[in-house]
């Protein structure tokens, strides 16, 4: 993605809150929470496929939907209003979240980068490079969990 | 190949569509319920943009989740072990689900045609095309819900 793209991307996240601002916050954050999830089966997933028997089928449509998941304007799930609340269990956004737009933008464009790439890798059904490519989308996603959110009590 | 060879390439091909079978029930249903509401979202928010103001941009990235989920190989998340029990809340899969296995793929299939369709179209920015194509998508969900779903009692 050329930067003009990232940034027309990043535009169309800021400005999506509105659509679904009607939606109860419990809900919003059960949304969240939930591509929070599927991306960690699909990570889990592309994990098991790099350590055991490796498939190719099943590391494209798993990389195909962190592709989709990380493009597809989750910061509307982060609408004003759902700083606090619990919607499978309690929201472990840091409030920060929803302060600091620069580091949530650069967070964001970099796991967008890592996992557009990676559904790249796995269409080529390189074992080798999806391996290293898993790595630096994993790298992505710690990026974001350090910054944004709060340590697992569970 | 000798015959004890061909057995044990033919169970490592039938094993690999459980990658993650050692994963626990109940995390294999949080993910499947996970699954159905970044769906749900994906859905919710098309709507909003049929119904309000339309954002060519927002109906691509649901679209596209919807594409990816659909085609994500959902079906490894219902293994044999997680006809009952609990993820976020008690698994509203039908016994059908898991015995039915023609059924299964004739519904699945259906959805993944409409939702491949709708990213198409999507992607043209034909908001009337959008409108009816995810109607079409609507019922492919209906028909599964229908059919394998438990009547929601919450």
């Amino acid at each position: 993605m050329k930067l003009k793209q990232l940034v027309v991307a990043l535009t169309a996240v800021a400005l999506s809150s509105g659509a679904l601002a009607q939606v109860k916050p419990e809900q919003q954050i059960k949304w969240r929470q939930s591509v929070m999830q599927v991306q960690g089966w699909s990570m889990a997933r592309i994990k098991a496929n790099i350590e055991g028997t490796y498939n190719k089928d099943q590391v494209v449509q798993s990389a195909n939907i962190l592709q989709a998941t990380a493009n597809g304007g989750l910061g509307s799930l982060f609408p004003a209003g759902t700083e606090k609340g619990k919607g499978w269990h309690d929201t472990e956004a840091k409030p920060e979240m929803f302060t600091d737009g620069d580091k949530v933008k650069e967070v964001a464009g970099a796991f967008n980068k890592e996992a557009n790439e990676l559904a790249k890798v796995a269409a080529s059904g390189d074992a080798a490079a999806v391996k290293a490519q898993f790595g630096k989308v994993g790298q992505a996603c710690k990026g974001c969990h350090d910054k944004f959110r709060v340590e697992d009590k569970k």
